[in-house]
């Protein structure tokens, strides 16, 4: 029988601001991506978070990201190598704190905006992030991009590594995601991203922007909880997949 | 044989921006308090100061504060206990991670700042911070001002606590420190600093600013790195304390 | 005839974060209070505001703080008054740029939370604010609570001032607001806080909590924009206001 | 006659943090950048240095950069146009407010560090930081790479631009600074520095790392005050260009 993980980044409030009510996604979802106070969330919501998703039963992961809490971690930044390592450590540490706090496990890695999609194709910063989550804890697993820098790194590393694919987003021949500025960038049908969602997980295929198909990997699908739609969308996939005998939950071996 | 350790902050730096050589003072000290990112210190600069901590053999703590980098976290802020709970699991946390990635233990916590002086006199939030540490583990060690009600807190929650002296400040009868507005507030003169520390260690009694004599626990004492006058003083210290049969070094039973 | 002014604090945002949508109160606010950038805003969010309170009419002013994000300005700060008088100069200077920008005039500064709370009882706090309000543009009007230091002091500088009441607040037979830890802080019927309102605005008295009644200046009225019942207020104020025959607008002389 | 500008940045303290001692290079230098406390500098460091500026009677300039303390504004960010034009209105805005602060003009903005290099060749950037500045007031003059896309753009708005060129950088032979990357980046040797800056400012032209000569506009000098080798350096171009019949200042028309 397949299994596929849900996962969606949540905890990204920051003081009084609140960006979505997390309760509200939880009850869908597998694995929950908890911002570490860099990008997103600060340390009363990180406490806050951990609860929450404990309280679930979810599977608990760091979500690092850049030191750009006005950008939401979104821009490029060019920091170093050795700075990214230093970044991932410090934040993964302090979410690994809340969680002991708890006596709740800390499951997985996965980093957030511009260093995801940064680390999807440099392979030193792939790198980096590679080794400061297995100097963190090397039972840690590492979520990136199917077929990606980050994943590669994670392997060579010796990480388990998890590979995350999207509903909603076309992909390049060579694995990589169409970049958001492209026109077709975005799966708007609802059917359609359900499909393509069906084709990776049954299949470890996936039909290309140029209508090739490609090998894929589907370990953990990204979900979003920050609108209805959103929601919606992660009811009707959860249906569909029970529909083709996939189970969802995280693979926490 | 009686025992002192010597505690000095450091790893204060932050980005491009230095206060002092940490290498300069880590021969002379026996326990080091690294700042965590909030009152002063990055990631980079952690990840650096654990491992120069490490290199010397010196006992690592971690030095919370309150996230107020322009004012070093020395002006007192209302945060609440829940808020500052927070802020030490997630500073301590993000210390610890670097320490285990260079296989170093962490030995002990000592707010910082205008933290340490308030936590020197609220129960609540002494017991936030004691809570605060022992849900990180159990196992660290809680430094505090000498009888202060961050000592008792750390009691009350079964931590294993170091109560902390000084050698160039006076006491109030109650044991609390003269305020630095007071003009009397500082110990001038090396040698009554050097008379100050040789009687709280060897006899367990200073005297206060009344001419009163109080008893006094002193298991640590504060030493600063920031001056070649503090290291001259450290020298000086650790040479009449030699002088007097005292060993210096951290308990970390 | 008698006139009132209606002011809101507004612009608050940060970053990807939002608060409330300020489009929906400014139609019914004759003064708009826009965030600095220290304990909400941010430049870009400025620049929106700067523009919306334009396009409304709205008298524009600056809304300083405490550089406290994750506390949003509301935590006591033992900063100095020289702090404080440069974290007024800064924030108001960077606004009043917004507003040459566009071509738009910067009316008035209304310090912020616990800046606000702590310039109406510690004179010297309040003489530097006020210094910094006169020092940016000696035609700037000061907001602060009707009554308090900061009206004395910006009084005593030589600036205009606004003497600000509070609908749903109770006062104290010092003319201070009773501290919202006092469970009769608040007035949650609408009945008596419109009533509260039209006593002070047309008798210029208000109904103490130990029910006696004092002289109070009601210059501007503070209103919030952030729930659908605080913009309901505002319509019934200014229905009744309208009943009475008070006029509503700002004093820009 | 010929004249030159010197210009260096300074008010890069943080709170506690110093960087160097500005008074040190201020009696040397015709015009100085204060930073703006985004990527260094805080309200009060920049209120003391715009007070230092003008008792050496030095030409006063806003020196904003990227919101990125811990990297020091010197990474690169993708940030959007839009973003950086509010970034630079507000930073410029608030240095302005010291100015006025104490009646003492504010003469030009010269982008710090990665901004200033992105918009060196980012027409788009460039676009948006020369608007930002006419927007603040359009009196203020514009300082950029010599012949680069921030001057174009400056001169594209009607600002007036100030060229700067670089003693100790070599060029390309479009002009741009040979990349710090390279190994032949840097003029090591003081008599190359020294005459590469007397061909620019005598004859406007400089040698190319490829050994061409090419055109440049030597309108101001960049210099360096945090070091004694780079303030020694300052005195020994002041002797150099004195010699040569070349005054040194600022051109405030």
């Amino acid at each position: 029988m397949k299994r596929i993980d849900l996962n969606c980044d949540l905890g990204e409030n920051f003081g009084r601001y609140q960006l979505f009510d997390d309760s509200l996604v939880l009850p869908y979802i597998s694995s929950a991506n908890v911002a570490c106070g860099y990008h997103a969330g600060d340390a009363l919501t990180m406490q806050r978070s951990v609860q929450q998703v404990k309280s679930q039963g979810v599977a608990l992961g760091a979500h690092p990201g850049y030191p750009d809490l006005v950008g939401f971690g979104r821009r490029n930044l060019t920091a170093t190598p050795a700075e990214v390592y230093s970044y991932v450590v410090y934040q993964v540490g302090a979410l690994a704190a809340f969680a002991n706090a708890v006596d709740y496990p800390l499951v997985h890695v996965k980093p957030h905006g511009a260093m995801y999609n940064m680390a999807a194709v440099d392979d030193r910063l792939a790198d980096a992030i590679a080794q400061a989550v297995y100097d963190v804890d090397s039972k840690l697993k590492l979520v990136g991009l199917a077929g990606s820098a980050l994943i590669a790194a994670g392997q060579r590393r010796g990480l388990t590594v998890r590979q995350e694919v999207f509903a909603d987003r076309r992909y390049l021949d060579n694995g990589q995601l169409v970049p958001r500025s492209h026109p077709d960038a975005l799966i708007k049908e609802l059917d359609q991203a359900v499909a393509q969602v069906l084709n990776m997980v049954l299949n470890g295929r996936v039909t290309t922007l140029s209508g090739a198909t490609i090998d894929i990997v589907a370990d953990t699908l990204c979900v979003h909880g920050d609108s209805a739609e959103a929601r919606d969308f992660i009811v009707k996939i959860r249906q569909k997949l029970a529909e083709n005998n996939v189970l969802i939950g995280a693979d926490v071996r």
